[in-house]
């Protein structure tokens, strides 16, 4: 048991993030320099992220493989952007079995050369085309400042990586599975993240075109919390994945990559925490409903008990995550900051006068105190009444979350305004932009906030770039990042 | 498409292995040395392995956790034994970011020195005990000889590790989860495994006592399946893992670790497989049933269909495994051979004749021809009918796996006789054993035989060790193994 209480988000945004992995038992820093133990709590909640998006990339036909964790190195030499942008991150094993090795083999940063090199060898025509294979695995990129889930070493993540027959059945698979990622965050994160299209400064290393889901973390700063990537021919070229189209002619394929990872773990963190600690939404929380029974005379334990085990037994049998906590060694009120701490949507207390009524309290985590109780909620019909709840506190925490983004979202019209609102309010800033990569970083070293996207949004009229005064109809969304 | 037919088993029983293996698609050779691409149809039947292990470990009290894949060489140096045994097989990265380490990682060949560190960090007080940890994982261990499978550089695998406050505690936990293998290869698998303890000659590096499921293949063999160690204090010592007990005194934590790897799918197509190629167990296979609709004469072809549609959708909503083949540009004999080699446990066949029944034809993968036939299924109750079909070939597996196994176990009384008998029938040789570890070396280099285990039978009382012709009571199982 560690001890109760997080360093308030508005003292210490970065040791509060901390405080709450750590406390909550989440995570745990390792003695391997950048990498992290990812302890039962956190992985739970890894679990449910990966099962509601596994369903997902099920129901839209693809399925699991698994490619090798070492990469020849000559195979990321292949694509020239792409080992350019991977090269300062690898981790590389030259001995094995006692003998080093003829050439070295890296620890796979991403997997498209060693699976640009397979999908070589299955496609020989256009019949073997679509390709749709996702893989749940392990990446290791050398990485300076770490920070727990947001940036490590190590990490875990899914990596789909698509072959077909014609470009513009890539670029919809790009954009299909952007969309899968924007409904996870949205449905099961409750995060209201922004789709769109990166810059070039900030796309994927060998991509012709990325896409991202961003979401506002607690401080107003951007996460990027998955990525979709179309690139054309590039690693079919690369690795010669070539098939007979129907006119029986040879024709390189196009691809596709994208991933998401335990980074999301650190946007759900960010994305819903308060002063309290963890805030889960319930869709995707490892324990639902914790169960507090309250007593205090002698006579009352053995009624409150029976009874709180006997809604546990059936919050179980409805499918629900509950948990009863039934510690003697520590007091309710303990127990109500400590699970409130760790986010469970709901408490589910038991008293005395509970008892006489047959019914039970419900206390919701998003809203503290008597707004947040039912009380009087029928023992008999305690599961219908919990999962009902749990839609609501999943519903509220995004609308509360979306007012945030929105309340933080600001227009600005010039480059002194931009920096005066990044400065004292923080949060993304909504632009004209007809800037060059130079200009996005001049902006970066000037003010840490750079292009987080081009938003999907509709058309809103051409007005004069922010920077550089250019009359322009693209709109870009910039904000310091994590 | 892959040439329909691999090599028969009585030709060459290891090229019928790999023929299985890559004209199934269950897996394919990579370019990395030793490391294979684990594909589609192969992944989902490790998806279907995991989840019904996964459900298990849960009922049983573990939670699963993550933990890094790099570990500092210094760590495997702490357990004298355990270093000597996996210092020989590591993957080691010296150079991560462009720059050398200054103390090498090795690429974990198993956790329990990284795990055992954090133990030590979160156990403090008997409360914290017992700790009942999994982990899903990949591993590297450098290998001379590899085979799709059985045994690979890289493997899936998880690893359970737990400590407890007792010795006691600590033998349960062991004996428990090899109870648990035992349960899914039965169950599961439909393989009839011995449970048994390790001779010390083939014990895990730093264990005090190893046991083991072994599973009988098609040729004999034998296939260690699973393991489950006691690692008394060892690790405990080598790592610090204390606690402080009842009496408030400081006691070394006893600790456990088990692993079951992608090995079981090995152990599945060859404790399963015949002439015709894979035999998948229902329970486990990632196509239950198959469709194939047959027709002639066109105006047969939509009847047929709409029926096959249907069929399918049935199947579908009841939670069934099916897939409905309707390729037109091969035959229904074509998809009947395809199917049979990719082990699907039942064919559901529809023709015109079935179309004016309103019925179906189930054809059985473990019994060929007519024997294995159900005509007339009314298309009403398919469901039921298919769900009990599969249990009744998912027990007919079983029971031929268990036929196969008894008639290949043989006890024998002499050195001559085991000799003999290995040679003429191989199988599993019986025995009684008070030899040493030479003896067992020796016997090895002689004929290829190890001791698989010690089974856990009942008591057969004393007799002659077939070796040493001393007295003993000690049952010890010999066999060729992989």
């Amino acid at each position: 048991m560690s001890e109760p209480g997080v360093t308030p988000r508005s003292e210490d945004y970065s040791r509060w993030y901390t405080d709450v992995v750590q406390k909550t038992e989440l995570a745990d820093y390792s003695p391997v320099k950048g990498c992290m133990v990812i302890r039962p709590y956190g992985y739970t909640l890894w679990e449910n992220i990966r099962d509601a998006l596994d369903r997902r990339f099920k129901e839209t036909g693809h399925v699991n493989a698994y490619f090798p964790l070492l990469i020849p190195m000559s195979f990321l030499q292949k694509e020239a952007e792409h080992v350019e942008g991977f090269a300062p991150e690898l981790a590389v094993v030259t001995h094995g079995g006692g003998k080093e090795l003829e050439e070295p083999l890296v620890v796979r940063p991403t997997s498209e050369t060693i699976i640009g090199h397979m999908y070589s060898q299955w496609v020989r025509s256009y019949r073997d085309l679509p390709l749709l294979i996702n893989q749940w695995a392990n990446v290791v990129r050398w990485e300076m400042r770490t920070r727990l889930f947001l940036r490590t070493t190590e990490f875990l993540w899914q990596e789909g990586h698509t072959a077909h027959a014609t470009e513009q059945e890539a670029i919809e698979e790009t954009l299909r599975m952007l969309d899968v990622y924007a409904d996870f965050a949205v449905n099961e994160a409750a995060l209201p993240v922004i789709q769109g299209k990166k810059s070039d400064r900030e796309k994927f290393a060998g991509a012709v075109a990325s896409y991202t889901i961003e979401a506002m973390m607690g401080n107003g700063w951007a996460l990027q919390s998955g990525t979709s990537h179309f690139m054309g021919q590039n690693f079919a070229r690369a690795f010669d994945i070539k098939f007979l189209d129907q006119n029986n002619e040879f024709q390189h394929a196009w691809t596709t990559s994208w991933g998401l990872s335990t980074r999301m773990v650190g946007a759900i963190i960010m994305g819903h925490g308060d002063d309290q600690g963890l805030m889960l939404p319930p869709r995707l929380a490892p324990i639902q409903v914790v169960i507090v029974p309250i007593w205090r005379k002698d006579a009352e334990r053995g009624p409150v008990l029976a009874l709180a085990d006997q809604v546990h037994r059936t919050l179980k049998a409805a499918g629900i995550r509950v948990k009863l906590d039934a510690r003697e060694e520590v007091n309710a009120g303990f127990k109500f900051n400590d699970w409130e701490m760790r986010g469970v949507p709901l408490r589910l207390e038991i008293g005395p006068r509970d008892v006489e009524k047959n019914a039970v309290v419900l206390a919701r985590r998003d809203l503290p105190g008597k707004e947040g109780k039912t009380f009087g909620v029928p023992a008999p019909g305690v599961a219908a009444a919990v999962r009902e709840m749990l839609d609501t506190v999943q519903a509220g925490m995004l609308q509360r979350a979306t007012k945030f983004r929105d309340a933080n979202t600001r227009t600005v019209k010039n480059y002194d305004e931009f920096r005066e609102v990044l400065e004292a309010q923080g949060g993304f800033l909504r632009v004209h932009w007809a800037g060059s990569s130079e200009d996005e970083d001049l902006i970066k070293q000037e003010t840490k906030a750079t292009i987080r996207c081009f938003p999907f949004d509709p058309p809103e009229g051409e007005g004069p770039c922010f920077y550089t005064g250019k009359q322009t109809d693209c709109i870009a969304i910039f904000a310091r990042a994590y």
